[in-house]
């Protein structure tokens, strides 16, 4: 499989600037071949000012970038793309704009069969993998589905939270919205990538990039935490 | 309008145990003659373990629980009921369940038309607005709308969080939140109601309870604080 993606937790870590934390892991990911990255900025409202933050973070990574809500047939657009990146915002409004525009099932091809590279962050982390369920983000509007583009077969919770143990608010902890989760469904394994990691994958290998750790969840297992560095090429084995 | 509704933002208080911070609200709105209260458990996965959590706590304030999940026929069960408590838990998992049994359309009609009094705690107190569009949890299940019962015609937010000025977490602040879901739609208002702070609707007249302020979010406008005790019947007019 030519899978090849960068599956970032946030765009931006606390004290740096935009894609500032995971700049060296992009460079390496696009490499000197790809010259022209497709940027999808329908998780935000403002696709304007979000791709032009977008297009001079790009330029200083030596990338140009075209957005898809500026080209006249987004479907078109994704099947000349060199390369993907899909930016964070509200995952529901993402995701309902990748179906309104029919893209999901056209990423997909163009990443799993043509191996473009994909880099999401945070939303766009979320929509890659099997389905939205496990998005942190306010239900704003009503996609036609959960399901994802599902170029990985297990569920990412971004900005993966450790309960604050001086907190007195009383609703749930992101842990407990996962262990919610796993009593409603068997399967898949949920990744908690907290802010400052990522995970890329390169055909049917996975492995943690970044500086901070994962916490995985399985239904009926101990939580597992993982460093980075660590190979997570068994997450991709279908029914995890 | 013979409406009459306690909506909660939470169930338990720091500190406290469950639905101590409200039982006097409780006892004053349920008042001596309804005897006997029909409880909505979907919101959770173990619905007998939470029936009686709610069946020992409601037996201290003099009241009887049944539980809808411990009848042969929900709908009967709220065509009979006198009186109506929806606890917390997941608000996607409680609104798919009330639709999977044919509930939404009933409570409402119980509620709006026949005046029994109904009470919801956090989801319990989603699922009373006009949709789940502002609800706080993980999407874990897909119910067949975000549109809910509808008792009144604008979105609460429970659990309402204001920022922690000392955070480095870079998710969205739950202002930021809210905001998103104003920049899809022009109505509804969204109350955000702090833990320990509950609405109370009487027909057409609203009233802010319990200790805490509430802060109202409408589009276009400056966001607003209320007190205890605060009037907010502006908010039952249609498309606020």
């Amino acid at each position: 499989m030519k899978r090849r993606l960068l599956l970032v937790s946030n765009s931006t870590l606390h004290g740096g600037g935009y894609l500032q934390h995971c700049q060296q892991q992009i460079q390496d990911f696009f490499g000197k071949e790809v010259k022209r990255i497709l940027f999808v900025p329908y998780a935000l409202h403002d696709r304007d000012a979000y791709t032009k933050t977008a297009r001079d973070k790009f330029k200083t990574l030596g990338y140009e970038v075209e957005s898809v809500h500026e080209t006249p047939d987004p479907v078109d657009a994704v099947r000349k793309a060199e390369g993907i990146f899909i930016g964070g915002g509200n995952t529901f409004r993402l995701l309902k704009a990748l179906y309104d525009n029919k893209l999901v099932t056209e990423i997909k091809k163009r990443v799993l069969e043509d191996g473009i590279p994909y880099m999401g962050s945070s939303a766009g982390t979320n929509v890659s993998t099997i389905s939205i369920n496990t998005t942190n983000d306010m239900p704003i509007v009503y996609p036609p589905t959960f399901a994802a583009i599902g170029l990985v077969p297990f569920n990412i919770n971004p900005h993966y939270l450790d309960p604050d143990p001086n907190s007195k608010h009383m609703g749930e902890t992101r842990e407990q919205r996962i262990t919610q989760y796993h009593e409603e469904l068997e399967t898949p394994s949920v990744l908690g990538l907290r802010e400052g990691s990522m995970l890329l994958v390169e055909g049917n290998k996975a492995t943690l990039l970044g500086s901070t750790k994962a916490r995985l969840f399985q239904r009926g297992k101990q939580t597992t935490e993982y460093e980075p560095g660590s190979d997570l090429s068994f997450l991709l084995t279908d029914a995890q």
